[in-house]
């Protein structure tokens, strides 16, 4: 039986191998070292890359390889077509001018903000195939697996004559990207900010790179964690003093991720005067896995926060942070040190608690960013915003939220979702059927693009109260305490004064009154820094937002 | 107010970096470069380590930094003692008796599968305190949140004169202990198996490492992932043949992760012989995220497998792995590429099952390895073992276990739990509790150390037949039907046979003629190979098994 099995397996084992050694050999003629001339990048690509490849666009929600994805644009399409693209975020424009030259066809990706709209429509005309929509982790997880690619087209910040990459403080996804490629064949291509005789520091080794490229600019970056507190509303502020008193402190929640919003702003900067008015610094908010954002340094300064572990840095922080070296994970060269991969295991497996904000949510709690006619995808928050079964150890917060006491059950991670019950223009926040729902049907994906299913939330938040969702016991109660927040939407128009007050009588039901939290009190007075003025002073002039922040 | 709380922030932002400084330049005397002299060890680590100090050792289920920790059992206790140790695997005598001599006190860890029994005994003699115990990642993670260590100790095969790694193609947890040290003022030192004037590539930069030292013998290393088909029994071939066609043909199961066991093993060597008279190549089994099986070599040498991403290798699989670089990951050096992070991602975000082999389960399918008096700990199954809900991409197995047409409710793992009803020795596998609960409660575990939830096994799958869990309603439908797979164990004999017949007809439960599997076709004879002689011949040569493997 053996030998008969024999016969078919393949011919060669090492096609990858040959046919990458082929490729690099189309362009030798051009390379000092690893090292191509930057006027040669997109014949170069002609060569390095084929038709029906599948191919990865370094392109977060932050730094891009620009450079190398506008060249891409370049390419003559009747050479390469039909490429599929693999791409976190699909941010600018040329991401989507490949696939209308006909240069890609299938995207796998995992968020779309600033382009969801074209995304849609190209979708609709069919110029594009979406393989699927993931989180982060998710798809780098399947370049190891069944996305494994043929080329990853990337950036750093330096490199040195042997192709040694310093990334810099915007570590995110580089390595895993260039570590699933270099060790299966694929070809690494970096474009870097200079090529230099020594670097700071080495991030990424040059055995694991096959081509730098000096681009024609620095690679994009993008301030997408600077929230300016001078936008921050008393709504916001009375939903932070809910959080801290009815979440924070009840659970003990000794780490954690924010998501990105002025409502987990208003959360950062309350601890330095409501937080510490209560008597929590050391007792709670310890410990961080998110981006250096600008509205914490009022809690760093003030002794709050013993670590922040980042995806990746934020534009100005730089000098902040190399300063704070106790606090900051960062390098020999001083400069920070952040890599996505890490930071998304901490935020799913080592923290208490995820903290984020939603536009809309229905009666189950389900929860989504995507509204009509946009296909935004989901970024990192569904790997953080819920209960990981694999997690064992236990935390003071992880066992309070245990809610029975059978020794064969788990405690639970917090997942904190905050909204207002109307957005911005009188549109309920609370809905029947989430946009996301049709968004999905009309994009022909098999389940819905839900970010956070609402099996998974443990705690909603709005200006009304606290639903505290992981005490209810089955649906039918948690859609009541759930109406109970949701004022006078459609979901909250479903509550009745008798259920509510019960709930609140149970404590699965919280009111600002109920946990001694002062609606007068929530103004914009309690604000540790009320301005970006205010957040450069905090950090004794180290912090230097971007120009657009910049308003004195 | 601002003023106010600068006041509070503390006096210095570099304590680490400091801390480290001070301690290095009291070994600067020894030093060539990162290079330590072997001789100066002990006395470097009593220098280098302080008191109360956390302490990463690299130990896990194969490559030990064992040159450092029989060092570290070495140091003179009056000196240094009551250390907080971090551990991945407590697998080597002297992992312990750093407790009993009173320098370390506390440990959190992962595994403790050789050293289970002498744990619960130094931890109930109070010589020992437990922090947690763990999966792999979440102990990493929380080396980038609340266990930030001082100093760590690992192993590589070699160092340069500059401190770059090469750690060879068992890599496991280096580079996630290394970059959780190096980028948070912690001591990093490697001992490697020599130094070298060029490494064949490197893994991991010199400028994460502060101190290489020469050890006395090379790191030690286990064949963790070798089963001889020899000792593969009828019934183990009868669940491996139910599994194929009732479990991944049935669901189209393409990306998987094994469990170590021979039930697994029987499943790889099934692939060649029933599984391709099913004609199921090329529709199932096409990736994997697992250590370098021996016992894969028939399925891959048959052109079932198109790639295998490992946590780390197998001992005597080097050659072979070196000849595939089609099917592994391999460095330009040409031997393999591991890492147990992003295996342990890709095992649980991007595979279609996980399957593992269990030794206890209860009426309620919560299992464990954990039996009475033994303190195993977890490992990295849990992580695999439980559906991520996280996960946003469908694929055809994930969809197929969506078993409500609701577009707000996503797809599903398969976890899929194989176990005999009898375990050796007439003890029944199925119980009315789990020895874990005992074990926990005598530990003052805050939880019972179940290894798989219940709520999180999609599939049980014994000689009895399969019960297909994720389809039952409610917990009492869910009791049913493990106990309609349960023998005449104590789980079994609740079982009613006109309820198992209706579970039958609706497809929740499936004995073997159910699904057209021949229990009188599970013979040895099935098998690709049936001995570890078959598996070389397979390999042509290449896998080269350890000698206690080799009776021929």
């Amino acid at each position: 039986m053996m030998s008969e099995q024999r016969l078919q397996r393949a011919s060669s084992w090492t096609r990858r191998r040959d046919e990458k050694e082929g490729r690099m050999q189309a362009v030798m003629r051009w390379m000092s070292g690893p090292v191509l001339p930057t006027d040669k990048t997109v014949e170069a690509l002609e060569a390095l890359v084929v038709a029906e490849d599948r191919i990865v666009l370094e392109g977060d929600n932050q730094k891009q390889a620009d450079f190398l994805s506008r060249s891409l644009a370049k390419v003559n399409p009747k050479k390469i077509h039909d490429l599929h693209l693999i791409i976190s975020s699909i941010s600018r424009p040329e991401h989507l001018t490949i696939f209308e030259l006909g240069i890609a066809k299938k995207v796998d990706f995992a968020f779309a903000g600033p382009q969801s709209l074209r995304v849609a429509q190209l979708l609709e005309d069919g110029v594009l195939e979406i393989g699927a929509i993931h989180t982060y982790v998710e798809l780098y997880a399947r370049l190891l697996v069944d996305l494994i690619p043929n080329v990853v087209l990337v950036c750093a910040e330096q490199a040195d004559q042997e192709g040694n990459l310093f990334t810099g403080p915007n570590t995110e996804d580089t390595p895993v990207i260039v570590e699933a490629a270099a060790f299966h064949n694929a070809i690494v291509i970096v474009q870097v900010n200079k090529i230099v005789d020594t670097l700071p520091r080495v991030d990424i080794p040059g055995s694991w790179v096959d081509i730098v490229v000096e681009a024609d600019n620095p690679y994009a970056v993008e301030p997408l964690f600077t929230r300016d507190p001078r936008h921050i509303t008393d709504l916001q502020i009375l939903t932070g003093m809910m959080v801290i008193r009815g979440i924070y402190e009840r659970h003990q929640v000794q780490s954690l991720n924010h998501g990105i919003g002025f409502d987990t702003a208003a959360i950062e900067l309350l601890l330095p005067t409501y937080g510490e008015a209560l008597g929590l610094r050391g007792k709670i908010c310890k410990h961080f896995a998110l981006n250096p954002h600008p509205t914490l340094i009022p809690a760093i300064e003030s002794g709050w926060v013993e670590s922040v572990h980042s995806f990746g840095s934020e534009v100005g922080m730089d000098e902040y942070i190399r300063a704070r070296p106790d606090i900051f994970f960062t390098g020999r060269d001083g400069s920070l040190r952040s890599n996505r991969v890490l930071c998304q295991l901490a935020g799913q497996y080592a923290v208490d608690a995820f903290i984020g904000a939603t536009l809309q949510m229905d009666g189950d709690a389900n929860s989504s960013t995507v509204t009509t006619g946009r296909l935004a995808g989901f970024g990192g928050a569904p790997n953080m915003g819920h209960d990981p079964h694999g997690r064992r150890h236990s935390s003071p917060a992880w066992l309070d939220l245990k809610t029975n006491a059978d020794p064969t059950l788990p405690g639970r991670k917090l997942v904190v979702q905050t909204l207002e019950t109307f957005a911005k223009g009188g549109e309920p926040a609370f809905v029947e059927t989430l946009d996301a729902v049709e968004v999905g049907k009309k994009a022909g994906m098999p389940i819905a693009p839900i970010m956070i299913y609402g099996q998974d939330v443990s705690h909603v938040v709005t200006e009304e109260g606290i639903a505290y969702l992981y005490r209810t016991e089955g649906i039918e109660e948690r859609r009541r305490a759930l109406a109970a927040v949701a004022g006078i939407s459609p979901v909250g128009l479903k509550a009745k004064a008798n259920e509510t007050a019960e709930l609140r009588r149970r404590g699965i039901v919280a009111f600002p009154e109920d946990i001694g939290v002062q609606r007068l009190q929530a103004t914009r007075s309690l604000l540790a820094a009320r301005s970006m003025e205010d957040l450069v002073a905090w950090s004794g002039g180290l912090y230097q937002p971007p120009a657009k922040f910049r308003s004195w």
